[in-house]
């Protein structure tokens, strides 16, 4: 059994499984575990992993429209040096500041390989708080105040946050291995998570989630939980910068849409509040397609989009 | 640097860090990190694992006088064996069905050793809620409303949860490797957290902890928390009827008091409220022995008491 099909039986058995995070009287929890061999090429630092470990789990808080409150993280390895130990810490610590939450701590151990654990915590805000003109009007917000994968309809916008590409560009940089390009590496690696997106979006997307997986999978899960289908504009995708220094012109889609780890958000918005959703987001909402119906698949230019990204180890 | 040294790093550098969970807003965190070699000895079942991850990060919790709200677990593994996922999220499902929480889910991930990260969160009773005039006469309770290490004060009864050396004699069991044996042996690992007896001793315990390092450590750590002393009986702590079939008279305190991973709850308790707290706690509360000065140390039966545990992997 693959992690994909172990993770379709996990939401099977559980009903609060199967989306960015769970919710539970209000409070927003989800989990993630990165280790060195498959998430932390060599040359990255203990400071970028401590961000980026934790940010993974603020990127879901952030997928669900939910303020972010707190993390913690296990931190295991082979022995434990105290520099390391200090600088993983401090990179969790300061992601946790850039999205006004708090780091609090974890857990210790010994393992044979760089392993992490992280979680985070979160709180949906009041159904009250939110704009129920607009709730109303797009659907079906749950009843929680998250925004879940479920929602979207046929006829609204298909939009992504940030620019994409930014880890596979990032890991061709560690490849690279010269100082300058491991600098330039870790810093595209310690991406910001996406919660005053998220909260922006609260109020108007339908659904939701974040692009752990990229860009094609997102669209086929999001597709999946919603029963629609998507056209998406290939030209349309916002593609970062650094994706041009490291890659041919004929990769640049492959690199923004299929390779994933760019922790972006993926959403659905009605048309009419497509405008104001805009505005409300820091990072930038770009519009890169159309909700459709289901029996329309997911499409890329009018061809059909495979369902294939970056498989975590 | 050792596990002990560097958890002592982390709490110093994070306020928030050091004790059993962290508390933010009300809401307590706080994960761990089990894994195959170290945790799970050959014939332990998935059952019994997922119960025990999840286990492990509730007693924590109710260590806290906190109810327990929700856990996850990030489930890694060579592979996902579908039967093997299914048992441990049973294990996982029942652990928090039995202290009235709810299991939501997680990750999954590939790694060479079966390896559990779990989170559990709860919330702390608001004060309010909180019989003030125990709480006042006993000291020092948090803010929060939380139990932490650092209330006890000379004087008051040193109690405990439950009887000791069950995890201890489990291991024997697993060794002894029959059928009989590892059935009982997965049945001891399977502890009840105890979140009922911490939120009954939230009203009058001054300082508590659980007990996963041993009753030994644990001592010490409350001793250096509260800045006090103990002075601990052997013969008055409750040792589980399954140390008997597996050990020699002569090693019957050093398998309870010093082996660890019992998950009991360890406490101080103002002698006013002693009787009251006994009557409330489910899983029993034992007296065995009394604060003291700091500059008494930790002694049991009048000797020093070695600083002695389990160092887990």
């Amino acid at each position: 059994m693959n992690e994909r099909d172990a993770l379709r039986r996990l939401a099977a058995d559980l009903p609060r499984a199967g989306d960015d995070a769970a919710v539970v009287d209000g409070t927003v929890i989800t989990t993630d575990m990165l280790h060195e061999r498959t998430d932390f090429p060599p040359g990255t630092t203990r400071y970028t992993a401590g961000w980026r470990a934790v940010g993974a789990s603020l990127s879901d808080v952030a997928a669900m429209g939910a303020e972010a409150t707190a993390a913690v993280a296990v931190y295991a390895d082979e022995a434990f040096d105290p520099d390391d130990l200090d600088e993983f810490i401090a990179g969790a610590v300061d992601v946790c500041a850039a999205v006004d939450a708090e780091y609090v701590g974890g857990d210790l151990d010994t393992h044979p390989e760089f392993t992490t654990a992280t979680t985070a915590i979160g709180s949906v805000v009041d159904d009250a708080a939110r704009d129920d003109s607009d709730a109303s009007a797009s659907g079906s917000p749950e009843a929680s105040g998250a925004v879940t994968r479920s929602g979207a309809s046929p006829g609204e916008a298909l939009c992504v946050t940030g620019e994409w590409g930014r880890s596979a560009a990032a890991l061709r940089l560690f490849e690279r291995g010269t100082d300058d390009a491991l600098e330039r590496a870790n810093d595209l690696f310690r991406f910001t998570p996406r919660v005053a997106d998220g909260r922006a979006l609260a109020g108007s997307a339908t659904a939701m989630m974040d692009s752990s997986d990229g860009l094609a999978r997102s669209l086929h899960q999001l597709a999946e939980a919603s029963g629609v289908g998507f056209a998406l504009e290939s030209d349309a995708v916002p593609v970062h910068l650094a994706v041009d220094d490291v890659a041919d012109e004929g990769e640049r889609f492959e690199l923004a849409a299929h390779f994933g780890e760019d922790f972006e958000l993926v959403c659905t918005v009605p048309e009419p509040t497509l405008d104001r959703a805009r505005e409300a987001c820091p990072a930038g909402l770009v519009r890169v397609g159309t909700v459709r119906e289901a029996d329309e698949g997911v499409t890329v230019d009018g061809d059909s989009l495979p369902d294939r990204g970056y498989t975590h180890g």
